[in-house]
């Protein structure tokens, strides 16, 4: 089938581009000398895991239980679920854990780290864990030059009920930056912090098995990872507007888009609507300290993906998607447009589907995971 | 079961409200001698459809395809779907529509008519069609001041395809206003806007048969509907922080809500992290025109719903939501809180299912329609 025979408004991961942006990322954690988990959050699809994981040991990162439970059912064995655990999740944990070599969690708070071992000792196992650090982000993980990072390192590597895997963080900072230069500067915070923070348990005779640190712009721009185990970059495999605003990629390596149809012009105003708004794809402001006038997604070519500067998407409503510009005159009730999503992670997540194509020709079917 | 027993992120549906809610639309479309044709794409679920037309005539607005299937297989049999049709969808109308008493759709445009007439010549059949006209909401809608709209309406009037419906609008722009005032200033526009358009018609011997208009804000404030026939408002099944901050109802009337669990807290900077962020609770930004530092959603009490002030939603990303305020001192890793969310049609459709609760006791599970 040809793209143009889809029904709108759906979901398009271009395969050539995704198997292109895994292997760049691939190749880069192999010269860095550093595993590779990729967060699999932004698709949630076993095929692109697969594609992923290609070149690498096959761990793989998650967002979700949801997720968790769907890739273990697929094969995945080595799963990290890289948000805090909150303790009443722990049971399924247990769960999913028996079931393959290790579904890892993440700690920052003592309470935590009770809840952990009372479950533990409750099924006579030992739970992998590692502990969560803020490199700069200022959303989870424990202050690293605190009393209380040095307290929970410590208390993780003498549990008995506690497999200590190491210290993981995320320079989420790194979405502030307007350039690869100020992805690059996140990116040397992140290894920076993870390494004084090793030095410092090191002198307080704490071992650290591993550290896991990463996220795309960091892990595009960083040129030197010493000391540091694995990365876990996600949204690379598709990539967006805002990673290609602070210069992750080029606007021709985004592998996801959203095929839309235009059901009402005013070419009299410049404006137009198409029938993609907020539920196809979020309503991610995108870019705005680098473009303020980005608006909700990037309106490209059906057929080779090249940018419509004369189309702009302004605005979303729930199923509404407003453009104004210039090339409204040129656009009748049905012409097909296609939609670069600020924000891949949260467009994607919009469908139950999305629809493989090589080209413009459609080569497969994939369904995403959904839900907790 | 209590609804702390839930796991998180999780959506409730607090029957109570939303019967109360669907009850004072119902009556006030009785009282303003209006039929009332609830917009369903805020629950997309059956049961809630269900109750909201209780004492009217059973008809309902959809915003998808999906919603028009969906509700028709469960037994609706007069539907509007309220987004100008793309032609390519045809097919799907015509297939939907002779399943059931009636599925009308909306055009704008020539070329639309043109196709809807092809169609249905094809299936020798006559398809039930709105014109859409723009009230100052510079969406969809032909200028009922224009050359355009006396022709379009002139067109489906003589067309023999096509059964012609009437007028339809939508005052959207009643979002922009700061309180009920403002949402009736936008009522009343929305009516004289409709009223005006058919005098104009009438003089020009197109005789329209209905009229159909509404939103929730104006639905709510308006207390005067002579010359119209029927009201699609949606939102007011379940409301949301948006719609208080307007005047459309108080916090104490908003029936879905988010339950969330705390992941992370840090008190000494009066911060802490929930387990719901863009994909539960979706990234709309709220009633900042009214309310700057509005954020995410509203936390209020697990229990009678009641707000915390202490505590505000600053920031969501993909499965973080990030709490700020001193009642973060309160917090422990597995802390529930309970969210009203800004835009409960965006945060609903992140949910393949809902809990409905009466009180703090779920009373049963609903699986809204999702997809196109």
């Amino acid at each position: 089938m040809h793209l143009n025979d889809l029904p709108t408004p759906c979901a398009l991961v271009d395969l050539d581009r995704l198997e292109r942006n895994a292997t760049r990322m691939a190749d880069r954690a192999h010269a860095l000398g550093v595993r590779l988990r990729p967060h699999v959050k932004t698709h949630k699809c076993v095929e692109a895991a697969r594609i992923q994981t290609r070149s690498h040991f096959g761990g793989i990162t998650v967002s979700t239980l949801a997720e968790a439970r769907g890739f273990a059912e697929a094969g995945f064995r080595d799963i990290t679920y890289a948000v805090p655990i909150a303790p009443q999740k722990l049971t399924e944990v247990v769960e999913i854990n028996s079931r393959i070599d290790r579904l890892s969690v993440l700690v920052d708070h003592m309470v935590t780290i009770s809840a952990i071992e009372e479950k533990a000792r409750s099924h006579a196992i030992v739970l992998p864990v590692w502990l969560k650090i803020d490199c700069g982000l200022h959303r989870a993980g424990v202050d690293p030059e605190s009393a209380a990072a040095l307290a929970l390192a410590t208390r993780l590597q003498n549990s008995v009920d506690i497999d200590f895997r190491g210290v993981l963080t995320h320079a989420g900072q790194s979405y502030d930056a307007v350039d690869r230069e100020g992805a690059l500067a996140a990116a040397l915070e992140e290894h920076a912090v993870t390494l004084a923070f090793l030095e410092r348990l090191a002198k307080a005779n704490v071992h650290v098995p591993e550290t896991s640190i990463g996220s795309t712009p960091t892990a595009s721009a960083v040129e030197n990872l010493d000391g540091i185990d694995e990365i876990r970059p996600g949204n690379y495999a598709f990539f967006d507007v805002f990673q290609n605003a602070i210069g992750s990629c080029t606007l021709g390596d985004v592998a996801f888009s959203v095929l839309a149809a235009v059901v009402s012009v005013h070419p009299e105003e410049q404006r137009a609507v198409i029938d993609a708004g907020a539920l196809a794809l979020s309503k991610d402001p995108g870019p705005t300290h680098v473009d303020p006038d980005c608006g909700f997604g990037r309106i490209v070519t059906i057929e080779d993906q090249h940018p419509l500067p004369g189309l702009r998407l302004t605005s979303v409503s729930q199923e509404h998607g407003e453009i104004e510009g210039p090339g409204t005159a040129a656009l009748r009730p049905g012409t097909q447009l296609r939609v670069l999503p600020n924000h891949s992670c949260l467009a994607a997540a919009c469908f139950g589907n999305y629809q493989v194509i090589r080209g413009t020709e459609v080569v497969d079917e994939w369904r995403p995971l959904r839900g907790w």
